[in-house]
């Protein structure tokens, strides 16, 4: 589902770090070179790679690309080269000192939470404590008003159970509680956060199947009027980022497009964070879903570099 | 801090398997052997033996072990073969499944919890989930009623800042807060909860020292008359696992051996987990609280094999 494009035959991370050093050198920088090189790497290549140009060259290989590159382009590709732990880390983190943290911020940690293998989870709160000395909950907690933030805790705190082991009693009782909770206007009780911050994800998507059988209409769409329309909104996001990631992303791919304009800051994270991840799916949805064509619509919206980078990562550019 | 004598030279992994093999063979077990090698191994030296077992005889050591050994002895050895995640996560499931759950029982969680240091917790949670199918978080909540369980959902879902970051005005401001939450009787507020359950443990312990410097009272004892006494006792244990994690456990072991019998589930538990952590410091405790020896005490109340297993994880015997 990676559209990640690995060559058969790649060089050593010691030759990769030599070909980006020579990117760097001399008068301007050749983007080209680091497009071609990081552009084709998976995250194991690349950490190798960082640890490589430090050992030879005694500098920080992002530093040196924040200093190398400029606008979009740099954005995206000092994003790619971090660990993802360490990049979701800093994405969540952004989000949390933002003055206004709108659902469109929020969903930045509604993604990595719910979209996210429990591995990755929790190796990127372990990169935030190390990063920001205190923990992600913490940080939560002390800059997310309720109810919002009860919800976004039970959330970042779960170690879900990873593999598929789906319960059909469970997801008949709780499509019931969440109904319940649902009906009596109570988005933020207990039994919900409980539900969705500790159920594996198949369980839920089962869950969610119960909902719409037994009670006729599909559970994001029964959210509604609770008196609450950031809450509503909230909980429909991580409720879509659960069941279906592929069309959550998708969606932030199209919001991003749309419109006056284009938001280069969501754009590239869902590009950046999905290549190894599902961007076969969304490209896939996307077309589903809004009959147009993901790589086209990305080659209108952005230009030089910052394009090339982004349709390298689709493997639509080799 | 560790009370395990490893000897300097050791064997390889592959001469203790066959050592181990070899107090297997033959008529009757050679336990002295058995806890002359496991006995001075530390855990990393373990798992490496368990795989040399399983490589070399193609059994699981701690198959074999069980069959061979018998009673509290056994119980021991077994325990302290495991891999200490996957101990722990055996430890929390068997209290998670007993019928009768009353503090002695739920302990076992809060030491696990709040007497061990983040990776560990998470190694326990990632190991719960491949040995029982699901989440500990999901048996938590479908196995403890509230208001237990949410005070303990919020400690097993952590996974705290690690390093010592302690910020004076949170000791205060948060010390206020959970004197607040004590006053109005309500021992498990969201606050409290997020007090207890994110915040690292060096900031905590300045919490609990400022409580008592601000209100003339230390903390646990102050929890009292809240209308809910298993609570308060929950919630003591939970704060002095946090704040004397030694103290808690010469406890542990004090209470396992006064009255009549030896609690020896519980005599077992504190010694083999707490060996490689912080037993010396315990045994110190144990002397200044009791004014008795710990050795001597731990002798007087066990006998043959399980006495010398026991004492040798002790390191009192070499």
């Amino acid at each position: 589902m990676s559209t990640l494009r690995v060559p058969d035959a790649v060089f050593t991370p010691n030759q990769d770090a030599e070909e980006l050093r020579k990117a760097f050198q001399g008068f301007g920088t050749d983007e080209e070179a680091v497009i071609w090189v990081l552009g084709h790497r998976n995250a194991s290549q690349r950490k190798k790679i960082r640890d490589a140009y430090m050992q030879l060259y005694n500098e920080n290989l992002i530093d040196r690309l924040h200093s190398e590159l400029s606008g979009d382009f740099r954005n995206a590709v000092v994003l790619w080269t971090y660990d993802p732990a360490e990049r979701d880390a800093k994405l969540a983190n952004e989000v949390l000192k933002k003055k206004r943290k709108d659902l469109k911020h929020l969903q930045v940690i509604i993604e990595i939470a719910c979209a996210s293998s429990p591995y990755h989870l929790v190796a990127m709160r372990e990169a935030y404590c190390s990063l920001f000395n205190c923990s992600l909950e913490e940080d939560i907690v002390s800059e997310i008003p309720f109810p919002e933030r009860k919800i976004l805790l039970g959330l970042v705190s779960s170690f879900r159970y990873d593999k598929e082991m789906v319960y059909m009693d469970v997801a008949n009782s709780e499509a019931a509680k969440l109904h319940e909770a649902i009906k009596a206007k109570q988005l933020d009780h207990d039994q919900v956060v409980y539900i969705l911050g500790t159920r594996n994800f198949h369980q839920l998507r089962e869950t969610f199947r119960c909902y719409e059988r037994n009670y006729g209409i599909p559970i994001k769409q029964d959210i509604k009027n609770c008196g609450d329309a950031d809450l509503e909104n909230l909980l429909k996001k991580v409720i879509s980022c659960i069941d279906t990631p592929e069309k959550h992303f998708a969606e932030v791919i199209r919001n991003s497009i749309v419109g006056l304009g284009t938001d280069e800051d969501s754009l590239t994270r869902a590009i950046v964070t999905r290549a190894e991840v599902d961007l076969k799916k969304v490209r896939e949805e996307y077309s589903s879903m809004y009959k147009d064509d993901l790589d086209k619509d990305v080659i209108g919206d952005t230009s030089g570099y910052y394009k090339d980078f982004l349709l390298t990562l689709l493997g639509s550019k080799f």
